[in-house]
């Protein structure tokens, strides 16, 4: 991590309130004193009492920080997520109430130590992907400021480009946790469906929707996602899914991109320069691209417009339309009535399409690990959304709106700053699940653009060192020979998704021998008794109970996994070696290893 | 199994066909001369040509009767399901189609040796559970021919009861594969949703679809299951589950009885006593009956036909229901109709209120390993359902309503012979893809009841030997010690759902050790020279990977897995001991095993 003098990422921040050169109090009074210096009222609903802000952060004092993740990290959370205290408008007053208790998602960001600041303008009801439909104004776009911002989380990605708040939650239901982050220049992480729960979300379309995160960085994203994914009984679109482990960037990676004419730009030349140099990017990482078929991506979209899912948002508002048609706006008005069109069986006649769909994007995957496309096909400023609003609309979510339908996750990354001032960025698409293999690839090719983050143009920090903590439902396990980083068989690990860990030793308690007749060569561990032995370099990997299952599975006598003691006197599960297959082999202890014993050999 | 001297179970037929004691167009030529002595015409909507079905069994003498689970079985299959070559009518003469390709289930069956030799009769487009809404008429029920027959699968049924072939397919939305099998003393099978694809099915409500099985025996369920059960590229709704394996009856079973007050037998006193009689039955044979809410379940229901799924059935028939409304049976088409008044609105409100409640149930399943319900509250007349087509006919969907919307698998058994010869049956239902676990219970249930099977009173044939092949996915582990069954920590084994499959001995190449200071007293076995040790007792069993890697990865210091020739020659993971351990260990290799040492001791 590079140091800044001023932290201004997650990472930073909670690193400079564990170390105590800050405190979370003078980074919250600090929010408040940009969004003041801001002069945009346009960005948040509601500011929380900016005392009892500050009060709640003096309170973190009493608790262990290292068990804050987000430590004193301010937060601002778009205004159709419910903030205990705090009333939600879903930028509609004549539908506003006042929360009595947070959205799971803010109770788990609070729980790790954040401190929400308040409410952030969106479209109207979250419909919309241009920021401008919103009696509460239309937030500036933090990078340029005749451009939309971009919707319908509009103030969250204002918000946290602007350098107010580090964080801020989103909505995305057909690309509102996307769009608005290309347009101002920072991360957009559209979790897989029901990783983050929607409980205590005002519903946009409730089998869609996702709370989305806004931050300057992929790893910043990845901390708080961290802290809000997994299962929420109470939820009841909440799934068993994790958040995952970032990784290396792993080797043989298969990006998908549109075939040849299926990518579309409206005319605007500069985000296919832009899109094409992100392609040779990837390619420059050690991706391989393989062409697919978006047609049927593209069929899923239609159907989410044309399609039935507008009466999940008609439910939302049914009531208000009935007592007070006037009170919505406009342009959200006349999306949302025509959910009253739909049947029971175009209802049903669209899910099965849907279904088949499914299927079809299933198998586009099993050659792809993720899609790359662009993350909006053009950018347009706010008069000429307001001169054209609903059709303008509707080509930013070209790449966006089949997303939630299909359970694919989504990671929109900044990939470049145009010419003409405007940002371009790409999505990595994948399966539901993937969430931590989109991080671990975007992270890397973020930081390989070099570009500056947010409007303020910080410099991007260094990378965070991946974690060495074994996560939930993990096995970690000791690899002596073959297995190790770089050598025969480490593509059994990988190839199981394995993740390492660290490397370290063993306690001195072991015999290290050059088993004979093993091909690849392959050497075994052997305990003696306590300390009459050496410390042999190991490598310690975490893999899934099933992966570590096949793993061993897979091995051949005389190989077998038993209990290693490491170094520091911990325990782990590890290769050893029978016994009688030591009778006839060479002791190698004395190289400490088998990576040092193979350089000697060669 | 008992030998039977004219073969009627799919065990037995297949075992005859196998020893040539009796051929496959024997059996086929058999069941056409059983259709002709019953003489009822409404069984089968369709009878393939005779001389085509015995000249395709003659055809299976050029395969591998091994390779043939199903080797000349005769099939019914429900006329809603294609067969290529017959006509598919779903009961609607102005619907009917003629097939050109099988149903997946149809096109598995066939691959496995079974002999498709007609279509059987059903409630028409298998709306209903009475099996009178036909014009093919209504079959006979089986048992007592006042009964009705039961739907929608009511030829199916009947045809199994009356011995005209082994095995039929049904199809199962809300109990047309479970009613029926209970009017007719059979067993019915209702998979977990995509277990078998319904490829090829003229849909109910598509997204709630199983095909279904009838047999006279649990065991037979399981080997056309077995058969039909996988991913289908090519059915949407098909999902990636598998059949899973028989395993002994577990220890410390837990059923969910509904609570006092809550089960509804229209006051039939028989019903009630056959009920709780079988509840004793479960008590007897180990199970712990623990009381649950079945409310949940009964609103579940409730929202089935109240609610918008009926518009799926409006789909299949929406253009005949246009153009030629009268070919339509009146009560199919005025039950049909009402989905068109369903809004897309509406089936988004529903499909949250189901989602909540499958959360309920869900919770429901975490106290509770399977459900033991009556598989209808009572029995009616034929003319008492001509009578009242709708009432009665919504009655008998009590119990089984509500199972396919909450992704419930079930199976219907039968109970018991009430004195006024009307059989009774109950329905195990859990939570989607635990299949094998009802199909283990169910078939020890029946076993004890000792009822004859079907309307031709035949008695039970002895179980089935569980199956010692390892399954696809599975890993198998021989154990040496404290995990053999009976002793003291098996239970990690069959909490894991591990299955034994076979006691056996190691080759003569080990030395085997009681150690020192283990609790519980553990041994070690290490491997020696080859011939120069002894054949230790091992149990090998069968887990998941996931299991077993939970399983390796719970192992404490000196243990470890791995590989172990067994007396055959073949390799098998298996516990060995850390050589070390063995140095102040007491060589008992010449009790051949642990349990011979322990009996020793005490």
């Amino acid at each position: 991590m590079v140091s800044e003098s001023v932290p201004e990422t997650i990472a930073a921040i909670v690193a400079a309130h564990r170390a105590g050169t800050v405190t979370p109090a003078q980074t919250v009074a600090r929010s408040y004193q940009r969004i003041r210096d801001r002069g945009d009222t346009a960005i948040f609903i509601t500011l929380r009492n900016e005392a009892e802000a500050i009060a709640e952060a003096e309170a973190l004092a009493a608790k262990d920080p290292a068990t804050l993740p987000l430590y004193g990290v301010p937060v601002g959370v778009k205004d159709n997520i419910d903030v205990a205290g705090l009333p939600t408008t879903a930028a509609c007053p004549a539908f506003a109430y006042n929360a009595t208790r947070d959205a799971s998602a803010v109770a788990r960001l609070r729980a790790a130590g954040a401190i929400i600041i308040g409410k952030t303008n969106l479209d109207q009801f979250a419909t919309g992907l241009v920021g401008v439909r919103s009696p509460y104004g239309i937030p500036k776009n933090a990078i340029r400021d005749d451009l939309i911002p971009g919707g319908s989380s509009s103030g969250s990605a204002v918000a946290v480009s602007a350098g107010l708040v580090p964080l801020t939650l989103g909505t995305d239901t057909a690309g509102s946790g996307r769009v608005p982050a290309m347009l101002n220049n920072i991360v957009g992480l559209k979790p897989s469906l029901g990783l983050i729960p929607t409980a205590g979300v005002v519903p946009a379309c409730r089998t869609l929707d996702c709370v989305s995160i806004f931050t300057l960085t992929v790893d910043d994203a990845v901390a708080a996602l961290d802290v809000m994914g997994g299962y929420d009984a109470h939820d009841p679109y909440s799934r068993k899914r994790v958040p995952g482990s970032l990784t290396e960037f792993p080797k043989g990676l298969k990006l998908g991109v549109p075939r040849n004419g299926q990518l579309i730009f409206f005319g605007d030349k500069a985000s296919e320069k832009a899109y094409a140099d992100a392609l040779k990017r990837w390619t420059s990482l050690g991706a391989t691209l393989v062409e697919f078929d978006l047609e049927p991506f593209y069929e899923t979209a239609r159907l989410l417009y044309d399609g039935p899912w507008v009466a999940e948002r008609l439910l939302v508002i049914r009531d208000l339309l009935a007592s007070a048609p006037d009170a919505i706006h406009p342009v959200t008005r006349e999306i949302t009535i025509a959910g009253a069109r739909q049947s029971a069986t175009d209802t049903f006649a669209a899910l099965y399409k849907l279904q088949e769909l499914k299927r079809v994007a299933e198998q586009a995957f099993t050659a792809i690990d993720a899609l790359v496309l662009p993350t909006a096909p053009t950018a347009y400023t706010t008069a000429q959304v307001l001169a054209n609003p609903i059709e303008l609309n509707s080509r930013l979510g070209t790449y966006t709106n089949f997303v939630n339908l299909l359970d694919l996750c989504g990671l929109a990354i900044p990939a470049a700053m145009r010419a003409d001032g405007i940002p371009f960025g790409i999505t990595l698409l994948a399966p539901g699940g993937e969430d931590a293999l989109l991080a671990s690839i975007g992270r890397v090719f973020h930081a390989d653009t070099k570009l500056p983050v947010g409007a303020r143009a910080l410099p991007q920090p260094a990378l965070a060192l991946l974690s060495t903590e074994l996560a939930a439902g993990e096995i970690a396990i000791a690899v002596v020979g073959a297995h190790l980083s770089g050598m025969a068989l480490n593509g059994e690990l990988t190839a199981l998704n394995g993740r390492l860990l660290k490397a370290t030793t063993t306690a001195p308690d072991y015999k290290f021998y050059a088993l004979n007749g093993t091909t690849p060569a392959k050497p075994g561990l052997l305990r003696v008794a306590d300390g009459t032995g050496s410390e042999i370099a190991v490598e310690v990997w975490a893999l899934s109970a099933e992966a570590f299952g096949k793993f061993v599975a897979s091995l051949p006598q005389p190989m077998s996994i038993g209990t290693l003691t490491l170094c520091d006197g911990s325990n782990v599960k590890g290769f050893l070696v029978e016994a009688k297959a030591t009778e006839d082999a060479r002791d190698i202890s004395s190289f400490g290893g088998w990576r040092a014993y193979m350089a000697e050999k060669k």
